[in-house]
């Protein structure tokens, strides 16, 4: 339980630093790295190809019972230059999960948060504190913090998505709980329309009067529909120039971002559209919904150009520029951490001139 | 200039009252009705008949031409416990506004907000700082406050709507503001789509990143459709059982109201439904889009039993009970200043228990 | 309870208008006053003198018993521009309370807000909900809508003090509710210290943890003092070159103003000093504490200029300029319908330019 | 680059794990520890000597010159349990920090938020983006989220503090940017007032008009003086029977937290008073201003009793459970993260019952 003992060749220094280290004290004089003029950042940028990550779910879908381990069968993205910690960013866990024809994954809760993007398939139903959210190509799911959630596949196809959780944030605060569902043996019977959709997914600005109460914290609305969110895009784009829509999925009664760890956006690009690079603190990871083009992340000499297909997951890390070219229509869905930054007064954008994609 | 002087047989209060007057004070001992237990609400229970509006409305297209008198061949709803006053309860104007055939409303903005709801047919185009709002039956459309509007007919029939302003309050505050339009001979070539629902329209949750800058104090969404406003209706009666749909109008950005002042709903009862009568402070109008049925206003021997159809216009007054039953399947958009006693904490409602309808 | 009927020589039309009243229907362009270019301001710029409301306050108290007519004994000041509605301004009610030595003013409440003012004096307690509040110069007491309130004079000397209310925005908006106190003979025992100040009067950004539950729409803190105030005012005059030093009351725990309906503000001006002209909507009503000066209200030919002492009421009318001389140190408290305004999106201010006092 | 390679005697297993590793994936079922019943709290509780740090501190104000490695003489607390990471707890960075007399501290400004809170003595000038704070017992002075900050002692004197900072939450979310500040060569001239205090400072809910604008995210009010805290308790103990006042410190315009990341509290509990055994997510840091006693932290085996003087800290790790008992009348200031945890829904708080001390 010794803390750090610094070296010197001082002898009185030689004696302070050894009190100091039995009184567990570290000189500020002999450390580094402490404030440095820009984020020293954990995690490079990196590409997780959507081909491979079908392969080896697949695959792991053939090897392992989703009951081992967590009751999940997932694959965690892990940056390779987070030593081994397996986060695709530094503040966001990202991964595939793949549920097997007919498997149920039961159902848990915990505080960090998660979100489920689909990239392609349809057929498995998850249960958000027992209301059924169908999931389908392009619709975002929500199981917010504390909420029991459980996956039934009740057909006989398997079906893959992505998670993306705010984990390390929750780990670094030292606020992890868990438990376990109410029931190993959940009801597979499910109701097309959820009730979440029902009450709180009317239309822009359409809220309900004398409804359920409002959870704290994030939005009454669980599923984001793919649809609904073409809609939006295609009707953005019929009023700006530049072929870059961009939509933020929101808590549709109260505004502000749907969970307040993880901030969600859509884009589209028309073909052959670039947008500015642009940093911000924080992490981002990208997810390939359809559409082909080359996202570059970094810049200078660490710039790394990826092309990209669908099902490709991108992890851009803290401050690094990222910018996008559309090769065909390309479209994007992205996670952060903004909300935090930004209610801790940290959040910082700006575009980076002089970029080159 | 005087103030009112008080009477009294006593000599020595005789002088003090004619000082006071001169003084410009007033005993409050000899003031009554200013603390009542009640609120002494001024207005009555009413309904205007939707037959009769649009037939007046018809008539006054045939007589009056659009440019006399402010520009708009409107009829205000008089409550005719107001003395005179033309407003349909004492916090809110409500009127049906006729344009016939290629007429033009020309531009003007003021202070008080307005709202447009359409209970037949279509073809008008209304403009909100040039953003061309397009009109049809069930459709809400905002002209808030100090936005430029006017309203343009492009088709060979007629249209009428129902206007709701806040203009007694905002006239009690002594804070009306009027400007003529930037033009008298405004631009009639319209777009079908309408920026601000192209950027705000999206769906439940979606918003613009990188969209116009939102305005102060109101929602950016200018238009809710009835096809949206229905559908999220249905949604809603699908997961109740009470047969009573009831949604808010609001920000799809920030949540809150759609303006200020003005709260504005839509309740769908199926056939049989009956709902509980309830009583809040602050005035209400109610609009009948659909259906036909009974709305029953106050309570003992005050009670009115309205029998409604499409197009009327009902007044509930402050703290006065309102209940209603659906004789056959009915749409009731209603206008309240309930946004305003909330703000400043003089809101109340409550269920009147022994009422009867 | 028909509505107003209009007047025409066109035959057509006067059969029109007579089935407009039929219906209680007015027609818009035979309305006129509805849209002004700027307010149409009820009430004009007015000053009671400290002197006057002293000496028919003391009257009062020798003619007029406390308990008749409300309990209290109060002088209502009547802006002559009101056509004899006893308000100071078109929203505010201002007066000045009389209670003799050993009277009690029993317990009651209602929905207008009020607030108490003291000019001179000392030694009236007023309990809000039970906490005894002391009164004394320069003090600003409040008691929020619906809060019980009684005040006592234990001493020989009688007290006068300025009450402010939100009378007249509360009744038009119908919603004045009154009830009288648990008890008509209230006890006269009082600690000197209020429960709201032991718990929210600590400090500046001080507030208690564990703490009554705070109250909806308003300050838990009951008593502003003066000394507190005085000690402000002089701080931020040391760092201000141009001896005018402002003051605004607040809620010390979550901001924002004292109550919904009203807005408290002090200033200080050293001598000699002027301020600039500055109009904006809504009433206000000035209280002098200190000093003397000049006071002009409105422009052009319709200014006034008032020569202010102790004691003297100013009423400001919405949108009418107002600027201020300092001829001694003058220590000026203003009430305001200001947080009305904002919350309604109706608030302008603007600074007059060229304005002559 | 590579990632994390797992070990299985499986064969088929053995190969899927081999190309997991090269694709930079995890699987799930292979990693523990991840998701816990309760938070794995990094860090134990512990105290540090106040006395130990005034000697280890003139010690080195002996042996090292200010200058070397980030110009700050500190010595930081390095929890025994954080693997010799240099913070108290594992989301807050305590330090204490030496200023010999004469000596300066030259400005700089970083993204991690810093305050000081004085145990002891007086004389050293803190100036915030140039505003002069004095620094005295038992005052709390905050260093904000990139405001510039110099430490300047103009008398023979040496001067010792406590520093806390949110550094572990920047560090963490990527987030750390520093600057060296405008000047080596600090101006040293000083006024005893500072302008946030004298615009700021004015007193429970009294707030300026027309002052400097208000910073984003924190308080306007750097400093916090000792003589309003200890006002504020004894006020509270007045109207309290358990002898346990606790304020905490709060933006004094707008409400809320000091800063984003950290809360800021003062407890005074009278000679024999004994608190219940509270937990918290987050973690917290307490230092002892005056009094001794005995602070319990943790439960059942894991429980450390801490005595406690004036000077010591003590590190309080997240949800460990604490409790104090007075010996004589002891004043403990706190600092937590609980704004963080606040502000993304992982706050919880429970009293453990059945805890003994």
């Amino acid at each position: 339980m010794a803390t750090r003992q610094f070296k010197t060749t001082d002898p009185d220094l030689a004696v302070l630093y050894e009190k100091l280290a039995e009184t567990s004290l570290q000189p500020l004089w002999e450390l580094s790295g402490l404030l440095t003029a820009q984020p020293v950042v954990r995690g490079v940028p990196y590409r997780w190809a959507g081909k491979e990550l079908r392969e080896l779910g697949a695959r792991a879908g053939e090897l392992v019972p989703v009951d081992r381990g967590g009751d999940r069968r997932v694959l965690a993205c892990c940056n390779p230059g987070l030593d081994g910690a397996p986060y695709a960013v530094s503040t966001l866990w990202a991964a595939v999960q793949y549920l097997r024809g007919f498997e149920v994954a039961p159902a848990h809760r915990h505080t960090p948060a998660a979100l489920r993007f689909i990239v392609e398939g349809e057929g498995v139903w998850t249960l958000v504190d027992s209301d059924p959210l169908h999931m389908s190509t392009g619709d975002l799911v929500l199981t917010p913090s504390w909420t029991f959630h459980e996956h039934h596949n009740p057909t006989a196809a398997p079906m893959i998505w992505m998670d993306v959780l705010d984990l390390p944030v929750v780990a670094a605060l030292d606020a992890v709980f868990f438990e376990e569902g109410p029931s190993e043996d959940a009801d597979r019977a499910t109701m097309r329309q959820s009730s979440s959709e029902a009450w709180f997914g009317g239309g822009p600005g359409l809220v309900p009067v004398g409804g359920p109460d409002l959870p704290a914290h994030r939005s009454p609305l669980l599923a984001y529909r793919w649809a609904d969110t073409e809609r939006a895009l295609e009707a953005q784009l019929a009023v700006r120039a530049d072929g870059h829509a961009r939509m933020r999925y929101s808590d549709p009664v109260r505004g502000g971002d749907v969970m307040p760890t993880m901030r969600c956006e859509m884009e589209r690009l028309r073909p052959g559209t670039m947008t500015a690079s642009v940093r911000q603190t924080g992490g981002q990871v990208t997810c390939v919904l359809h559409g082909t083009g080359r996202i570059t992340v970094g810049s200078g000499e660490q710039a790394q150009v990826f092309s990209v297909e669908p099902g490709d997951i991108v992890a851009i890390p803290s401050w690094a520029p990222r910018s996008v070219i559309a090769d065909t229509e390309l479209d994007l869905f992205t996670t952060s951490d903004a909300p935090v930054l930004e209610a801790l007064g940290l959040f910082r954008v700006e575009t980076v001139t002089g970029a080159k994609a």
